[in-house]
């Protein structure tokens, strides 16, 4: 039995959820948007001036291929970026070997770190009290990457300022305590669901069965099978 | 007399909220964030799949600063930029002198040129058609750039896709046709609505006043302006 995936085809697609939800929470676009739906902008003046980008420091939490796609745009909005991962890589960016400390130093936490066992609840109390009450909290990764529970208490204790989350502890079930919060983003895991992307990702499925049934092997096993091609 | 304005301080911000209204528009943020609120997601499963910026060339209206800014995150982004001015300027993007020609070969049109008699109604219906049935409208503008019940009449007639509008003809109020469409992103007039660019501008105010009566002039005087420093 082989094993495949959809390396690559995603990235640049996920990095722009990203950036669209850090966009969103920094900026409160979806509650400014209810705000005008609601009719309150003739009745109760202007939205509230939010928090920017123009004065934080984005700490990204796993720089892998997708990583290293939304450092770029980051980049390229002069948003200075810093990461931790377990070893540094070919990144210009500086790297912190301890999440605490980058916690302590950025002002955003945008997580997009492989799930499993070696990431599990490598968001908890402690990384968000050092985030801080100006902190701000983006999980593009996977639910169990985030402690839910002391991230709701953290919210709740304004320990931190607000967050953008695209994946949950039990999906598609979303804790009410957040879904009853106006300082989160919520989004039902959109990361890579755009038309476009889903074809390319259906097309090299569909590639990787052919090229193995033409005795070429897979195109694209992930890292564990064992089988080679 | 001496007129002055903010020039420059908030660019980077408006960019910014652009970046966020093209990526929330075109990827649906605030109605997957609505669908998640309102319990949809495990009652009737995930939520449609959307359009993308993969797949598309954005054409900016308006090369000015901000433009430029915004350009140089598109280009972060892999995403193909053209652009419509009445004079090409110093990019390395191909210039329509003709906006009807660029709302043809684009799939995304972002408007953020300056308001006033000139480009009154310059999106108009004859734009819109030309944008075609897979075409969405930025407005980053102003709102009077936007002919809006041109606008409404395209989006009801599926002449044109969605459209992301932080500016309309008659703010605050916006027509409740909009507000009852989906296929639309509505913000209140957000762009450089942040705590940390609002500082910048009246900073920028109070500097102009200081130097102003230190008798060395206004710092950034309007071009209209008829006092020289």
């Amino acid at each position: 039995m082989i094993v495949t995936n959809t390396p690559d085809v995603l990235n640049e697609e996920v990095a722009d959820t990203a950036l669209g939800l850090l966009l969103a929470t920094v900026r409160h676009l979806p509650q400014a948007e209810r705000y005008l739906r609601a009719g309150n902008w003739p009745k109760h003046g202007d939205y509230q001036l939010t928090p920017s980008l123009r004065d934080r420091t984005v700490g990204i939490v796993g720089m892998g291929r997708i990583g290293k796609a939304i450092a770029r745009r980051l980049d390229a909005m002069n948003v200075p970026v810093v990461y931790h991962s377990r070893r540094p890589t070919d990144v210009p960016y500086k790297h912190y070997p301890n999440l605490i400390e980058m916690a302590r130093d950025a002002h955003v936490l945008l997580v997009i770190t492989p799930g499993g066992a070696a990431t599990r609840n490598l968001i908890n109390a402690e990384v968000l009290d050092a985030l801080g009450g100006d902190g701000i909290l983006i999980n593009m990764a996977r639910g169990s990457v985030v402690d839910e529970v002391a991230l709701i208490k953290a919210l709740k204790d304004k320990k931190i300022l607000s967050a953008g989350l695209d994946v949950f502890a039990n999906e598609p079930s979303v804790p009410q305590e957040l879904i009853e919060m106006e300082n989160v983003v919520l989004l039902p895991h959109v990361g890579s669901a755009s038309i476009a992307t889903r074809r390319a990702m259906d097309q090299l499925v569909a590639d990787n069965i052919i090229s193995w049934f033409a005795g070429k092997g897979a195109l694209t096993p992930v890292a564990e099978t064992p089988v080679k091609k």
